[in-house]
């Protein structure tokens, strides 16, 4: 995976970057006079459900730098752990806290007087409280009716507001919920100020539509902000965050990679190529987005996994253009086949042309980056000899080159003796038998 | 990452697998009555467009081996990369159409007559055409108006037609085409007696309401089948596959691991993890899903990369749970945190309690395991013990185990001489002195 121009792919020079479309139609959609989609916030848990991930392990020290990295990012909210998970979650909640950092600091807690009475003490911006409200949790965790909760939530969240910092309730599970409950419970905190309601998927299973229809209808009963927070079991996690700002909620839970439980939430990462797609200008004023490969790099390296092969934006293939017919029309206008610039990530895309799927256009741009000269008949024939390797054995860039050169030699100069000593400028002599028996098959 | 077990993650019994909810209320949209969610079919195309995915160089044998595991699993069609792409692709195209395989073989080819003409031969069951018809790919790749395409169109789908075979008419870069041009061709090639229409997201930049209205609007244009394909650049294949299946697309493009140009298509995975959420009666009558693992592993093996950490139901920690109030729920019924029963892809689900988030319902279970007798109180207080240690450093499974054997050993025996040459079975002594120091800290 190493170093992609060693494996056959090419790096496309600056003029040919993407030229922005006309008109948009990824854009946000007239028609939801609700949405958030051009301004969105961002409430970034990898120190919150991120260290709830299988592999995480956060000393203080990586903590800090991660809030750091996050914050010189742009992320509006940094959430972290609940002070009383341990010890030393609390001390590290303190020492975040602060670093004075732009971005707002958050906690995460239960909906209980025993952690809000810490979590105040701590120096956070706001706290986040969370309650199960579905069948399933009243019955197998916390065992509470709707009535106790209410009474809960209520008394935390008046004390929190009396410290004079934000608060947020939000439920669990909030799709398997009883509507009325749900639209009651809100109702009522709504009433007294706090500052956002947050609605969660906790176990993943939302689907767009689902989403749109349930924070829709929440926007109607609710004056605050309203918070989503997805997790991505069945894969809908950055669909749904934007279905959600499109139905008017206003900030979205994310994780670096979208680490957190079981296989997480919705990335950071992905989640900006979702927004980008629609306001290119709104993430472009708030993020760093060319630090989203060392803040990824950071993240998954204090957690001990790999960068997905396929993920958004950053995946070792995000930007890469293989079928002969996509490559041709990539190189003439790379819009035909890219909703992103990967410039706007600080990345570079690459052609891919040492396969058998490439075309002579492809093959034309390497004999020009070469600086040698062919006609397109000819290039036509060389991309034939290539495409006849390569349904061989696999290719790599150097096999290319070497076709390409020889056959230059051959069409451009006339047959003559050799002469002793005379040595072939770039030219990998060691290549050429396996070259010449191309040639002649 | 290797085994769970050893990192402190214990095995859940069969007695806690999940108990289905008595409602489903991620299933099908009643108000959704064009829907076919629960009749979808998949086109599997791991050979075609997984071809086009930057590592991917599969031998005949390879391309063998994967064609018949996908026909194992089930799925419906197998797509496999056009004969003119190279020599190899026509010939390993005719020998997988000899293989006799229950899922129907199609290719896939450009809106060109030299195209069909090489396809029809094959022995495939169906060829699907496409052609670019947004501004950008007329413009940038083909550069031919809709007139041209439109009767390009009607002369492959007659031609193709004669020959007693299958045939899809797509557009490519559908949602960047304007809309009157799009449901014209469509209007006319269904008239004609297409077997299928295809919808392309070739760019990866739609978003799942978007798919919602172009899916239903073509739906009262056309009396054929609808098939979608979906790119991930912006992290949506999956949620728009479901919401084009909720709008009435009746197929969908999936590769495995979703592999394909850049960041690929929607994943077969990924989709089943989805669906299975929605219906999961119609999934398990249709697909092997304990295949689905090896049939990942086949891929990745093929084209050299790692099955995602964060991959749906595969990822290594898709049914790890972690935080102490997720383990307590999980611990009395596995829906509370649950949307997916990892038994329906022949996995486990793992409780991770070696951690400083840990819970005493999770060391509880383990205690169990240990067939110790603690009380309730006891459970508490070494949990307390196993969260300071946690705080300092990344705990195993032997580490807890230790503790609260260790613990269990204390609180159970009189404190009696030592006697020699007497050993304590499962406990290994080189950890004595850290669980002592851990109790007396």
């Amino acid at each position: 995976m190493s170093n992609p121009e060693a494996q056959g792919f090419k790096k496309i020079s600056e003029e040919t970057q993407s030229k922005p479309a006309q008109t948009n139609p990824y854009g946000p959609n007239p028609a939801d006079f609700l949405s958030n989609v051009s301004k969105f916030q961002l409430i970034e848990s990898t120190l919150r459900e991120g260290e709830q991930f299988s592999n995480a392990f956060f000393s203080t020290e990586k903590k800090i730098e991660i809030a750091k990295a996050l914050d010189d990012f742009g992320v509006d909210y940094i959430e972290l752990t609940s002070p009383v998970a341990s010890e030393q979650s609390r001390a590290d909640c303190e020492a975040i806290c602060k670093l004075g950092l732009k971005a707002k600091i958050l906690t995460h807690i239960r909906c209980h007087m025993d952690d809000a009475r810490v979590a105040v003490e701590t120096g956070v911006d706001g706290v986040d409280v969370v309650i199960g409200t579905s069948s399933f949790l009243r019955e197998y965790s916390h065992g509470k009716d709707m009535t106790y909760i209410t009474n809960a939530a209520v008394e935390v969240i008046e004390f929190v507001k009396s410290h004079g910092i934000e608060i947020r309730f939000s439920s669990e599970d909030s799709f398997r919920s009883d509507i009325v409950d749900l639209l009651n419970i809100y109702k009522t905190v709504d009433k007294i100020g706090v500052n956002r309601v947050g609605i969660a998927d906790t176990v993943g299973g939302a689907n767009p539509r689902q989403v749109y229809d349930l924070v829709r209808t929440l926007k109607s009963v609710v004056h605050c902000d309203i918070e989503c927070h997805f997790h991505n079991d069945t894969g809908c996690a950055i669909a749904n965050a934007y279905t959600a700002l499109e139905a008017g909620a206003k900030l979205i839970d994310v994780s670096v990679l979208g680490i957190g439980e079981r296989n997480g939430i919705t990335p950071l990462g992905g989640l900006m190529a979702r927004m980008i797609a629609a306001d290119r200008e709104y993430v472009l004023s708030k993020y760093k987005l060319h630090k989203l490969r060392d803040l990824e790099n950071l993240v998954a390296e204090a957690v001990q996994v790999n960068i997905p092969f396929n993920n958004p934006i950053t995946g070792f293939c995000a930007f890469t253009h293989k079928a002969g017919i996509h490559s041709k029309a990539i190189l003439a206008n790379p819009s035909t086949y890219e909703i992103l610039n990967p410039s706007d990530f600080g990345l570079t895309r690459y052609i891919h042309f040492a396969h058998r799927l490439t075309g002579w256009n492809a093959i034309k741009t390497r004999v020009d980056q070469l600086n040698l000269h062919l006609s397109d008949t000819q290039v036509k024939e060389v991309t034939a000899k290539i495409k006849k390797l390569a349904d061989i054995r696999q290719l790599n860039i150097d096999d290319v080159d070497s076709i390409i050169k020889d056959y230059h030699a051959d069409v451009q100069t006339p047959v003559v003796a050799p002469v002793a000593d005379t040595k072939v400028d770039s030219l990998d002599i060691s290549e050429e038998p396996e070259t010449k028996k191309q040639k002649t098959a």
